[in-house]
């Protein structure tokens, strides 16, 4: 599968990647920026004070002197990086970011240690403390990001040293863990190995890395005891990452069996990562158990712990979920690597199973969450993307000191930015799917793509202005002589549809999100008109956060308000959802969005008491309510967002004006 | 002044503490008591194993061996017992209570230093850190604490031997601070020293102890650089409190200068304990600078942070207030503590001039929060008082640990259940003020008083079925020819109100809350009739939390709906305030409690997909909501709760039914 994207939206974002997020991050990695490091949080323990990513490696590799600095996990920073200048060589050569991640695999290669071992925390300060424990060590977690680095390298530029470093260090793992007397048995605290073995499984065949994969997924909570032996025969007791004590076995994902699993639990970003592998693993050994368990974990997620902005983690503390239908808007986490992640789960879900919604949770992660974690100058990043802000309380209010109002310019904790990096450099393997002789349709923009099936190529053109309007056009051509298939996704928001085929309208019934077609194409065009329409929606009843509330969507946007465009105290603010609203694209705002108006009453606030009886209420007045896709907020200085809009009652239901 | 309470309902209580509290205390703080000790939050710093409270003055006595137990500011809870029982031994001398008062009196002097030094933990642990710390220390808390159980019990028995030690401490206090050469010019880091140094004052006539409170108050923040020096000396680096470091100068209310505080600011009780004795002290030396603060201070809680039930504390973190309009309904802490401290500063103020406002702050924070301090069976305790409770969200949000759904039986930090002990055993302290030859009622409760004024003794008997029924009558007769005059508090939330005199209806004004007589007295007959109407109330719009909701009042209590009669999620309840009340009286209820039923509609929560397009929008059921007063919640198992209650929306301001 070769995709190609030419869409002005996403190319503008692949840009970004290249031209602005990697050599700034670069930058940041080498200590070069000048920059201020803002703390995810009030916490003293986050280092802050330079990221020392690559003079880490120096110093492991003996070219530097000194000490390690930063976080247990600095090495991953630079795998993310490496990872996503792969992907953006793969989509635009450049002999110069191809020399530099040449020398950076080099680097990398330096560090590494004659048996494999890659890790230049435990190389530099503790050699005697390596792979015991694993709980905070991170080990496996960079060991992974690695593996994942150096396949995309790989596939990018075809350098074989990376790939042949990666198997080494792979190799070494095989050897220190399994359930042969004398290896570990257990597992890393954070999920990501797991990923990375299968990724090495795919490019390789080498089946010792998709078991090695699988035996890291079934030991998880098998015996979840396992982090207490490690730590009570750890030969150094001082915590590698402090404060992780104090969360319980379900942060992990070890307080039961993986096949007993079937909530989303603990930490979001861990969590998804283990879905992911598992759904990639389940999909790669037809395992049929294994994908029960992500179908259950996904209906978890989907159905009652995630954000309509495809964000996930409802609380700060452990950056965890927490529990069905709590969904605060204003002290949540969403981190955006849990929504990247959880874009990774879904897309592995769908190599499992074609059903539309998975490529629906894609898009609603992608367009907002994901989106949010960057700045529109691509120099500054949210960690947490909150549904609503008061700066205010940000500020004075210790328990939201999380919530920023303003993405800053790097963070303590550096792994939001390169994982979104990845991310956008790498979206041209998301557009499509291939599955035997059938393409599917997954997202759409721009693209033209090649696929190798096993009956002959198949060459689409995709042509669209989404997601701006709802038109979509598919221009298919084959060789060989045996018929193909082509699906493509139904959004779930479109409440209607026409499908045309070489011009004919045809009725082509969708299953599971999905309509199907299948022949020998010779420049067939089928042309998908969604109604692209504003969409207002209400939450189940039993999101308490979101009662009485309403947001507003518009393809696969959702919609905020900010305090620029509304004045202060949006809680003050009610939305009529029966009048009506207007849209209109607005080239010079915000490097281009829709703009939705809507109709809606301002609360008049009172001066004086605290408490009035309610027959002294004051009025409210009549007030036009601006929004902008949530993706662009805070790009105008520091304001209060939100997404949720307290509504006026409607007596009765009713239908959506177009 | 001495008034006997013979009012049903308040007797009860004074009898719980009596028959209860008192000896249940006792045995907890002797480590006899076969309960649990809950800790407040999840935090494993928390001491919960014991109280320990009388061993620390055994063992500093040198009567028994061993070390300290729990937190530093452990003897404070021998102290508040030891007031509160004398407070019931002035309502009802016991001779059995008294012998054991004595005795903890006794041991409290053996425990006390040749110098009059009096504090367990750095007797028994570091005599070198003895004022070396007080940011932490509670050195001074405590001993002002001592002070306060000193007046009291020489006030219920005549007791000198405790005044006498509380004025060794005093002077040995004096000794060691103040501006003088070679003293410590600072301050503790939890104000108390200076209330317990007022009464001092007020019962000696010292005025060096009037100087000493007052350079203690007027040294606040005027080196706001105080604590890091005595840090920076400490002979020991180990901190006596884990993690109060991380907390700002306006924790301690320390980052200005005194005069310059004009909001609240930090944590709660502190602040309170602050404006108490500033109260005082502006009164007792005429300081109308000191006064204006106060003014302002108070200005700032009762107009932007406090809540409906007369909590306030708007954040676990440090226990703080935040800022203006912040009243969280869920994640608050509204310490039982800091409504207690409420009403000592209101009555403070009240002593300063006489406005109704500070009588009716006094009666919210006392029939709601501090009352819901505390279980019917008196045995179980909150420390926080929410709003709005769901358990599961105590369960499973760490960010809502503290809140707790039911009263635990004792918590690893016991400052609430002895301080609400102290308050409900003094309370007939508070049901009147005199000033000059004018009494002025502020409770409202059976009982009989006679003040001696300048111009001979007057005696009132005060009849009224309050807090259920709104008429109160007092009986008033004096010795002495000259006029006295007698002032009653009409309470803000009576709508209505007349006044009869020796059975003629008279209309008389109020001012500032309060209408007043002046006459000589002979068995003269003053009877108010209040309408006692149930009140919607709505918050300032500015109050985020609050906006569309509505809560219930009737007479002093605050309403909440419970779980148990609404049902589970109460937040799909919406109250129509237009479609009238129902009140009624159940004696088999909770002790005996008015209820209120409300008319109203239930979301119906459909099945199925997280979020929905408004037209799928499920429907609206009508249904009754029940409301009791809010003190009386969480005493029939574990259920949600909540105060502010959504609302209909109502077209145009609207009368209340009656």
């Amino acid at each position: 599968m070769a995709t190609k994207i030419t869409d002005a939206f996403w190319r503008r974002y692949q840009s970004i990647v290249k031209n602005e997020m990697l050599p700034y991050q670069w930058k940041v990695l080498n200590d070069e920026a000048d920059i201020c490091i803002e703390r995810e949080r009030d916490d003293s323990s986050i280092p802050n004070e330079k990221s020392h990513a690559i003079e880490n490696f120096k110093i492991a590799a003996g070219q530097s002197a000194g000490n390690h600095y930063g976080w247990v996990f600095q090495d991953s920073d630079v795998y993310k990086w490496l990872e996503a200048a792969a992907y953006t060589l793969e989509n635009d050569m450049d002999q110069e970011l191809k020399e530099l991640a040449d020398k950076v695999v080099d680097l990398i290669g330096s560090a590494q240690e004659e048996d494999g071992y890659l890790g230049t925390y435990f190389t530099i300060e503790a050699p005697e403390r390596k792979f015991k424990r694993l709980s905070e060590s991170h080990e496996l977690y960079c060991a992974g990001h690695f593996l994942e680095a150096a396949v995309a390298y790989y596939g990018a530029t075809g350098n074989e040293k990376a790939v042949g470093m990666a198997c080494k260090l792979a190799d070494c793992i095989d050897r220190h863990f399994g359930k042969e007397e004398g290896k570990i048995r257990g597992y890393d605290g954070h999920e990501e190995i797991e990923i990375g073995l299968m990724r090495l499984f795919h490019l390789t065949g080498e089946e010792r890395y998709l078991n090695l994969s699988r035996f890291f997924l079934y030991e998880r909570g098998a015996d979840n005891a396992f982090f207490e032996k490690q730590k009570a025969e750890d030969p150094n007791q001082t915590p590698l990452i402090q404060g992780l004590d104090k969360f319980p076995l379900s942060y992990y994902q070890v307080h039961k069996p993986i096949l007993e699993q079937d909530t989303a639990e603990g930490h979001a970003v861990r969590l998804v990562y283990m879905c992911t592998a598992m759904a990639d693993a389940a999909e790669a050994s037809g395992d049929e158990k294994l994908l029960n368990v992500c179908r259950k974990i996904w209906r978890n997620i989907v159905d009652r712990r995630m954000y309509i902005t495809g964000g996930i983690g409802s609380t700060v503390i452990g950056e965890s979920f927490t529990f069905d239908y709590n969904l605060p808007n204003d002290t949540m986490y969403c981190e955006t690597c849990a929504s990247v992640g959880l874009i990774f789960f879904a897309y592995q879900m769908l190599r499992n199973e074609i059903r539309g919604e998975y490529g629906d949770v894609m898009e609603r992660a992608l367009y907002n969450t994901a989106l949010a974690g960057m700045a529109l100058d691509g120099k500054h990043f949210f960690y947490v993307n909150p549904l609503e802000v008061n700066p205010e309380s940000s500020r004075r209010d210790p328990g939201k000191s999380h919530v920023k109002a303003v993405r800053p310019e790097w963070l303590g904790c550096a792994c939001c930015p390169p994982n979104l990096a990845r991310l956008l450099a790498s979206l041209n393997h998301y557009v499509y799917l291939k599955k035997e002789t059938t393409v599917y349709s997954v997202l759409f923009m721009n693209c033209e793509s090649e696929f190798e099936t096993e009956k002959g190529s198949l060459f689409v053109r995709q042509e669209t202005e989404y997601p701006y309007k709802g038109t979509v056009r598919f221009l298919l051509r084959q060789n060989g002589d045996e018929e193909l298939g082509f699906a493509v996704r139904i959004p779930g928001w479109a409440n209607r549809y026409t499908v045309e085929w070489n011009g004919q309208i045809v009725d082509v019934k969708s299953k599971d999100g999905y309509i199907y077609f299948r022949k020998r194409f010779t420049d067939d065009t089928i042309t998908l008109q969604f109604d692209m329409e504003i969409e207002v929606w209400e939450a189940n009843p039993l999101v308490r956060a979101d009662i009485g509330k309403a947001a507003v969507s518009r393809g696969p946007f959702v919609y905020c308000a900010e305090g620029i465009d509304n004045g202060e105290n949006l809680h003050l603010l009610k939305l009529d959802a029966q009048a009506g609203f207007r849209y209109s694209y607005d080239a010079q705002l915000l490097g281009g969005v829709g703009i939705i108006k809507a109709f809606g009453y301002r609360q008049v606030p009172k001066p004086g008491a605290l408490y009035h009886k309610m027959n002294d209420l004051g009025g409210e007045t009549e007030t036009e309510i601006t929004l902008i896709p949530y993706y662009a907020w805070a790009n105008r200085g520091v304001n209060e967002m939100r997404v949720w809009m307290r509504r006026k009652d409607s007596a009765k239901p009713f239908d959506i004006p177009n």
